[in-house]
């Protein structure tokens, strides 16, 4: 048997020299380089291109690389035997953590004007943002939501959250699925983290955007296929949102056409919130590799009908 | 009596606005319009310009606008027996912290990098330095140095510092006078937030930066004069530090011919990683104004010989 990694624009080498660092008997296929199709039990996906698992009548289980798992229960091309599991390390959400810290402290900080400014030799002090004046609600309250709302409380922030589960925490208030417009009522700075499926599939659009508190920021974190792209340049243009922070996008990388490109007021990072290191996933995916060799359950091994 | 307020490129309007909302019948004058040099009893300074304080017979304190004095202390045209205070407000540390983690969260996260990249329209992901890999030494640990102190531990960083006086925190390495080399010996991430005095003014200079872990970076939050300008460019033109932050200079506003407003490597802000804020300052302005009339003793007088 085999263990297949099949990824679009990223180098899987380093995940294979990890996984045979732990078990060097697991053999390991990196896509498009499969020797013999039929042994491939266990494969792990990102950024697959579709139709791509039909090839490997063995398959039995596909890992998502990170916490996401909406690229493989979108893929209806995907044999409905097939497990998935999902990946939860601790620094996934760190990361996530600091990736959205870093990005409401450069909000309120001004730190792109000062970078501006500074390009044409400008001394002028702009007055931050005060945090007593603003709310941070983040939609998604998963591991990766969780950690980020308990830090950036950490660090001064007044959050709430809204999630499709009501969930509880100290100091933060939580909204579930009915009460989305008092959530985005009082929302200065939105951060999406929310798994895609069906239900919260173009959620970011205008309607949402005008419910939101001025003056109104973006984090985009979750899924491209969360935003209406053409709503929130209407709405950047029209001023009802100030600037949008974006990491993920319908497709990656985002083409060379993309209107988002040019915007000032987009600021564009290329998918790296949150990237799975190798080392420490390779335990992990050694272990469910194992684990589906002998039909036992997998860790995080996806079972909701909601698609995470 | 009257309270003065003497400053060069802030407006001074909003501070006189809210010394009066707290007591209307306090005099104030804003510099250069002082209507009877004779009845200035209290001063409140920055950034001011030599020689301004000999005009007023019967001035009897200075207060500072922030936690630094040393614009008093090192002003030798200031007759001796004029006392000094500073100003102590929570929110400057808090402000302060603000700027220092995200300065350092946007070194480790490539900020600079992909807002460079998308200006151009590029898609590479660039690894984050890894906060496991790194120490940030923090010099200084008055009210400032240890909140910034927490702050980072709170948010993953390992952190240590240095002061003239010993300091003991938990979880952080505390170094003193003779250990510095010890201290930047394992300091990758170098803040300054040291007073300045005879013995720190001109400490950041080739020297020391020698004597730091690779890889390196400078954040200056303590006075311009700390800094050697001309070491820091060799060091950065020589790779001996990779980045630097800087919001304070010799000269500020810093001047259009300044060889740093060009470089790379170099971040500018002008001066905002803490801003007193009139009205929440102004209550204890008033305060030791009143106690300066009454001859009682001031709050945050600065009685040290250390000149902080």
């Amino acid at each position: 048997m085999s263990l297949l990694l099949v990824a679009q624009h990223r180098d899987m080498e380093p995940f294979k020299k990890a996984i045979q660092q732990i078990d060097p008997n697991i053999d390991v296929d990196i896509w498009p380089d499969v020797d013999i199709p039929e042994r491939v039990q266990f494969a792990v996906a990102w950024n697959h291109p579709k139709n791509v698992f039909t090839r490997f009548p063995n398959l039995k289980v596909i890992s998502s690389l990170g916490a996401g798992v909406d690229h493989l229960t979108y893929d209806d091309t995907i044999p409905s035997n097939i497990r998935f599991s999902r990946v939860v390390i601790p620094s996934l959400a760190e990361q996530m953590s600091d990736y959205l810290l870093t990005s409401v402290l450069n909000i309120i900080r001004n730190t792109e004007y000062y970078l501006e400014q500074q390009k044409q030799g400008i001394w002028t002090k702009k007055k931050p943002l005060d945090k007593a004046d603003l709310t941070v609600g983040i939609m998604g309250l998963g591991e990766l939501g969780c950690a980020a709302a308990l830090r950036l409380q950490n660090n001064g922030f007044r959050v709430s959250g809204w999630s499709v589960t009501k969930k509880n925490f100290e100091g933060i208030d939580t909204y579930t699925s009915a009460e989305l417009k008092a959530f985005l009522n009082h929302t200065n700075i939105l951060i999406n983290l929310l798994p895609l499926t069906p239900e919260t599939e173009g959620i970011l659009d205008l309607d949402l955007f005008k419910n939101l508190k001025k003056p109104t920021y973006i984090i985009n974190a979750g899924r491209g296929e969360h935003l209406i792209d053409e709503d929130l340049i209407y709405a950047l243009d029209t001023n009802l949102i100030e600037q949008a922070v974006l990491d993920v996008f319908r497709n990656e990388p985002l083409p060379d056409s993309h209107p988002f490109w040019g915007r000032k007021k987009i600021t564009i990072t290329p998918h790296v919130a949150s990237i799975t290191d190798p080392a420490e996933v390779a335990e992990l995916l050694v272990d469910n590799y194992k684990r589906s060799l002998s039909g036992l359950e997998l860790r995080f091994e996806v079972k909701s009908e909601k698609g995470y």
